[in-house]
């Protein structure tokens, strides 16, 4: 069901399904697109400052980005489309065997002023480990339509 | 070769290598990490507002992760470790075919409050595309050494 920029009000927020880190997937995010020895080489990473490996942050923001999707909080169909995105953090590393969980609010609506049919929809996103620990939080700036 | 803070000077700049978006990649990172039709299905995407597939942000961001990467311009090593990262835009959409690049420019330096022994540079980042056009912004902060 498509939600419009009237259907969300501020403070609104759900919990997303949780998705797990594995190792494989990790590594090869990170071999791909993120190709650190933190990220990408187990035996240096355990040699490393965090003893192990770590995701990489923009790993954790794709998954992230499922998680968003999966809630369906947006509405369902072409339903995220991102302006943008503010103020990302990655206050604690996410390691293999992580869960992680998407807790989604409704920080803010406004119309758009180019485009008179679609709003802005902003949200406070905050990923969160099994242990309830913040690993990353951001502000995802989603096109609406109007009704 | 390790970069430390005081090696980087506001407005130094660099090209990074350029990377080709590949109809095949896009597709596999929308559907495990975005799934949505604009992003992971071609036949509703050729029917959608954008005329055919568009990259998900988040596919360019790693794009992106990977470009500063190759660029080596923060050093080798575990030298690209973010803090986080601000003001993600994304003007233009990312087609399959595309050539991206990105450009970096070091926009802050400052010693960090909460570890001596480290400080924070701030880039600008921009992504273009084969014509010039910009189709992503943003601004990592990232862990570096001090001397």
């Amino acid at each position: 069901m498509r939600r419009h920029l009237e259907d969300f009000a501020v403070g609104e927020k759900c919990l997303s399904p949780t998705v797990e880190v594995t190792e494989a997937e990790s590594l090869e995010f990170a071999r791909r697109y993120d190709p650190q020895p933190m990220h990408a080489d187990p035996e240096a990473a355990a040699r490393g400052q965090f003893h192990g490996l770590i995701a990489s942050g923009w790993f954790t923001a794709a998954l992230a980005m499922r998680m968003i999707v999966d809630s369906a909080f947006m509405g369902e169909g072409d339903a995220v489309l991102g302006v943008g995105a503010d103020a990302i953090t990655w206050p604690r590393p996410v390691r293999p065997g992580d869960v992680l969980q998407a807790q989604i609010e409704v920080a803010a609506t406004r119309p758009s002023e180019s485009k008179p049919r679609f709003g802005i929809v902003k949200l406070n996103v905050t990923i969160c480990n099994q242990k309830g620990e913040v690993v990353m939080t951001f502000h995802p700036n989603c096109w609406v339509p109007r009704r």
